[in-house]
């Protein structure tokens, strides 16, 4: 299994029938190369929640072989799974928005909270939490990190542009701040507590899972009934919103942190991922380094 | 400690600052007395969310004493915390609506359910069950109960006007019905599993608790994460909402099924409530038998 699905490069050829890109335009794949096209979902331009939908790599494809990701030199799409990737976009710190970017963006847009004045929070600063907290900031919103290391507190409000910090075991802190949210983007895929994320959040405030923990979370009815708030999942995103998320981040200038890494060093990049080591996404160099 | 909070009768006096109300007015009290009106909550018309909240039984009042409710012959409340009665809503099936109504109407409509068309489930047949499906229908909603007792289907759907019914641990029921709802309401206050509620939701689709179970439920982020879907909490409703209820009850001739009995009748009434044999709501006919 190949896996890879936050993939850019340039065009090299096109079926008679693509109109949306010609050869050398710039593009990415993201999570899913095909889905029903004729469920309500798929016609709501949510192909995401479409139940035959396709995922980039390790997927069932309809020839009954499994997809095969980005960790490759070329890749054969369906153009309505190819994003346009604007000019000013750089290809390598562009490319993980494809699977981190739309998996934020889409719920900010959807839950309401994509406006100047929110009160966002967002738990986990890695992969996806970074990007959050830019894209919360482009919206206009204040934005507070939670995360159990107090080590990240410099980073998230330096470099990111983070309003606060908040240290997920502190409780004073957590006290302190109770119901000033108006929404939360968890992006946690460790086991952990949600009752304390909820207590954050103001009167109709909306928690938002991204992650999947192994383990059940724990939800008290209480906690959701004392001021009509929400716990909902998002899972990435439609095709349609991914190229505005793109688009929007170009205008934005908005990019993930990355390191570029060459291909004989994924394995080392694995390991240090399981350590949480990584500022934040690795970008394998597969067209320069594949061959070698 | 003197309960009850769903109150109606004539207004026998008023104060001289009092606008809405003239001795002979129909009027009712529900679960709330006061609140801050200074906060955002109560700004909103949203007094149920208040922090200082003061509920119509047991309730800290400002005085330090705690409130009574209405198993008494009179009650002196804030205009505020006073609603309408129309003339053609029956004073004993209305009175239930003041708790059991506002609660499952203000979530239909805030969560955007109170639209013709939509597939909306109801957990439990009881005093709030039976008065959603009501207020479900009158919206033009197709109505589903879902319930642990096959018995209550004749009368779910010939005397309520539910459109289909399921029984909870009918597995091949619920299989069939997966995917087909756009919101539930959830009645429901003895322990429960929620993950069979949230597979009978739609992508987008919402599953709102209004009972409160003695222990948590068991939640698994990827159940809401494959389908957009939320589960919320909602909390009776705010002062102006529930005269919009009440008046809209009066307008589509909702009511509840009640069954009036004497004061004296009330410990007998408590330990038939909690073998659920009532249909639906007890309303106690204080003014001709307190005195008795």
């Amino acid at each position: 299994m190949v896996p890879g699905h936050e993939i850019v490069g340039l065009v090299t050829e096109v079926g008679r029938n693509v109109t949306k890109f010609k050869a050398g335009d710039r593009a990415g794949i993201g999570c899913l190369v095909n889905a029903c096209h004729s469920c309500h979902n798929c016609k709501s331009d949510l192909e995401n929640y479409c139940p035959k939908a396709i995922v980039t790599y390790n997927g069932a494809d309809v020839d009954g072989t499994r997809t095969q990701g980005g960790y490759s030199d070329t890749i054969v799409a369906n153009q309505r799974y190819v994003v346009r990737i604007p000019d000013n976009l750089p290809l390598d710190a562009g490319a993980p928005l494809l699977c981190a970017g739309i998996t934020v963006y889409s719920p900010l847009k959807y839950f309401g909270l994509a406006e100047p004045g929110k009160s966002i929070g967002v738990v986990g600063l890695g992969g996806l939490g970074h990007v959050a907290v830019k894209f919360a900031k482009a919206f206009g919103a204040k934005v507070t990190v939670i995360s159990t290391s107090p080590g990240k507190e410099k980073e998230a409000i330096e470099q990111l542009g983070a309003d606060a910090f908040l240290v997920s075991h502190n409780a004073e802190q957590m006290q302190a701040a109770m119901g000033t949210l108006d929404g939360i983007l968890n992006t946690v895929s460790a086991t952990h507590q949600i009752v304390p994320l909820i207590s954050l959040l103001k009167t109709n405030g909306k928690l938002v899972l991204l992650g999947v923990p192994p383990v059940p979370f724990e939800l008290p009815s209480y906690t959701l009934l004392m001021g009509r708030k929400l716990v909902a999942g998002s899972g990435i995103g439609g095709m349609k919103e991914t190229q505005e998320m793109i688009d929007f981040a170009a205008e934005h200038n908005i990019t993930a942190e990355i390191e570029v890494i060459s291909m004989d060093y994924v394995n080392t990049a694995m390991d240090r991922l399981a350590k949480a080591d990584v500022r934040y996404r690795f970008v394998i160099d597969v067209g320069n380094t594949l061959g070698a």
